[in-house]
């Protein structure tokens, strides 16, 4: 009988129908930086090369944050929720984690229907 | 023309082909609570109730976090990300995250094909 994931010590991905489970990084004082997704090559990249590495959905291939840039997310700690479908990636970020330059993918504030940007 | 995504200050939500972007829930001080999915209609009960309230894959209907164990998660600012799929929830937990009656469902480190659990 296998012991269900929420108890377990073993690694066991609940990869989705895709291959993927979500991976959210923060940095190490917990601002969020970016939601993205790992499949197990991504997540094995990762761990052997100490910089995360996603799987693009919309490239189709394996995708280390900041090869172009060099805004690489150099890995603190790994951690993986109850149902072992999500990661936690604690980063130090060599720069800025958003495409568009930001710091951080969330530089935008909900209120009601609009959006304001963070100060 | 519609303003990308990435620079508009209207919420324009991704939602995927199933209706959802992901959610992911930190307290105040950065600590990643736990990770799920709200649709439209979550979003909304979300603004208008103050109170993180996700779509549940599993059982196929709106869900309160809270609603039976009282560990609601009362919104302090929600964000969104750069493509829009992905909202940021900001929040004061009640009680534990997660349905294990851990803090967060974050509560294993990942250390090769073992976990750990955070003391």
């Amino acid at each position: 009988m296998t012991e269900p994931r929420d108890s377990t010590l073993i690694l066991d991905p609940a990869y989705d129908a895709a291959g993927l489970v979500t991976a959210v990084v923060t940095d190490r004082h917990g601002a969020l930086l970016m939601v993205a997704h790992m499949n197990a090559e991504a997540l094995a990249a990762t761990q052997a090369s100490g910089e995360a590495t996603f799987w693009s959905r919309s490239r189709g291939r394996l995708w280390k944050k900041g090869e172009t840039s060099g805004n690489v997310l150099r890995v603190v700690e790994l951690r993986i929720d109850c149902d072992q479908d999500a990661l936690w990636v604690i980063a130090d970020p060599a720069g800025p984690a958003c495409h568009t330059g930001a710091t951080s993918c969330f530089y935008r504030r909900i209120d009601g229907n609009r959006l304001a940007p963070i100060a």
